[in-house]
């Protein structure tokens, strides 16, 4: 039996809890062992929780417990979670994590602190949610030159679009209605002035061209002054709007990475991924188009990307070691073509 | 360095041994090593060959240098493939294939003679040929049960659909310039009647539900017999004809499995799969849908998947174990509505 920690008892917190409790089979038939969820960190108090009885306060807790191998960060935010995240890891303890917004920050730095202690730092869910896109990236097309990857990596400000293209609604009751439905936070912005969607490219671009790419760095645009009329305006002309992430390798020494909305064309594989929907298209030099579809949020899709990462820990399968240099290549937005009396540009997929 | 060996010189033979020269720094940077072809088997000449000094007609040169560790071998087929194969995992020997056709209806003995042998039999290029498929079932969605997987796993006939569906043109046509492509063989049987499809469809299944299924124990139908009017049917009532690889754990005891064309709803992200390109849909309990899409077969996204698998046995990864029980569950064709006035189930994807 294997004992782990789950740090943030949130909806992606109690969303691993739950799916290793009620998939403990398939886990441990997979895993080889069974995962025990012997601690959950959280600053608030569950009185009537099913798990209650594992909830602590203190982070020293798990720190200083040598029977936990693997813990799981799923607080979200760079600034907690930092700083426990690197003294798991000081300690030699594997990390796995959903948290985006650390990994594009610090994960160079994450990963480094990992390697000199011999353990991993993992962040499947960190892209996609439950899609598997990390892995893929770094596995499956390890043989290729990673020449682009265009992705809708944000299932919130997909849905606004998916609402604003089907049913001429305005962004502003789109946004609404997402967050009635639990599809928008009360504060929407990281989602809807795309950086959520930032932290992702620059996350899967790092990896693809093993060069750190500071979210900091690359053009963002979001969908909050998107008007319906540019809506309409690309859907006369045979497009369809979608917030996108992108990376292209342009030569040794230049990448482009830029987040904005832009004009698809209808027949595109990205063209007709809807509401809470991603997907995302990555090309390589020998395999061509592949594309990774899937929803890109949500309690148990992230669970099952965390979980595959803790069962890859259990396992202790040799991950593909990430090194990555520190950016020398200049970045910049691509030079695209403009839709003709809108701001969107026109992707060529 | 490693010395590896390519049994088969054809497309995807050829493909690996140029994709390995061609991107040597990538893959000696993703392997640690670099990866040397040293061997090359075929019993054709290539007299004005680039690589002629590596081409050798005698097997035995192979599985007798101790220096070999990992072989690709991309004969094709289960007579010689399948002989070569048992001897080389028995010498221990990694193979990596991408050998539908074997790995279907030897790949449960095949690989417990692997594990026997302590060494690995990777066929990630047997399914969906670039595309990642087996590794995210094995690695990524590992912390689900696998519900149902539905896919577009042959190009060949993928292509004669699209052209039926869009340019109107007849099976027979449509067939005549596939062959002209290059897309269908001289002889286009195992394609068009879905044979291709039945070993592609048994091999994720046989992975995701943990049971052998044998290709000769399902239900095939191919499109040979489909006529222009059951495609234009279908088209007015808002379904594209596909021709699906069906898989579906109805229960803990039974299976459906079936190959067949179907009817299918235009808004499904498998509709809007044209040409040559595959795609897997995969639904597991915690992660809902993921698709994965690409060219499902050609030389270098075939090669690609080949050499990722190499790359994986330079690496030592600890692979997942697959361990097959004998099928003990029953394995039945679904019972599908069938579209009006044709002969096409209806998949509600």
């Amino acid at each position: 039996m294997v004992d782990i920690a789950v740090l943030g008892y949130g909806t992606v917190g109690s969303g691993v809890v739950e799916l290793l409790d009620k998939n403990k089979d398939i886990v441990r038939n997979n895993a080889g062992e069974e995962i025990n969820v012997k601690y959950i960190l959280d600053i608030k108090d569950f009185e009537n929780d099913k798990y209650k009885d594992k909830l602590v306060k203190n982070f020293d807790i798990i720190l200083n417990d040598k029977d936990i191998k693997i813990v799981a960060e799923v607080i979200g935010g760079v600034t907690v979670a930092y700083e426990y995240t690197k003294r798991l890891l000081e300690a030699g303890k594997n990390v796995v994590t959903s948290n985006k917004e650390l990994v594009a920050s610090h994960g160079k730095k994450l990963l480094e602190i990992a390697k000199k202690h011999n353990v991993k730092y993992l962040f499947e869910a960190s892209v996609g949610g439950g899609i598997p896109i990390i892995h893929p990236l770094l596995q499956c097309l390890e043989a290729n030159n990673i020449q682009s990857i265009v992705g809708i990596m944000n299932g919130t400000t997909n849905y606004i679009l998916t609402q604003m293209i089907e049913k001429n609604m305005s962004f502003d009751k789109a946004l609404s209605q997402a967050k009635e439905l639990g599809y928008a936070e009360a504060n929407p912005d990281a989602d809807i002035k795309g950086y959520d969607t930032c932290r992702k490219i620059c996350i899967l671009a790092s990896i693809a061209y093993g060069e750190y790419i500071n979210p900091d760095s690359i053009s963002v645009k979001g969908i909050e002054n998107l008007t319906l009329e540019e809506v309409k305006k690309a859907e006369e002309k045979g497009y369809v709007v979608k917030l996108i992430g992108y990376a292209n390798k342009k030569s040794e020494a230049e990448i482009e990475v830029f987040v904005s909305p832009c004009a698809i064309k209808k027949d595109s594989p990205l063209a007709n991924v809807n509401d809470v929907y991603n997907a995302i298209l990555v090309t390589g030099d020998m395999v061509g188009d592949t594309m990774y579809y899937g929803k890109g949020a949500g309690k148990f899709p992230t669970a099952s990307a965390v979980c595959s990462d803790i069962i890859e820990c259990v396992n202790l399968k040799t991950t593909r070691e990430i090194n990555l240099r520190e950016s020398r290549i200049m970045i910049n937005k691509p030079e695209l073509k403009v839709l003709e009396g809108t701001d969107l540009p026109i992707l060529e997929e």
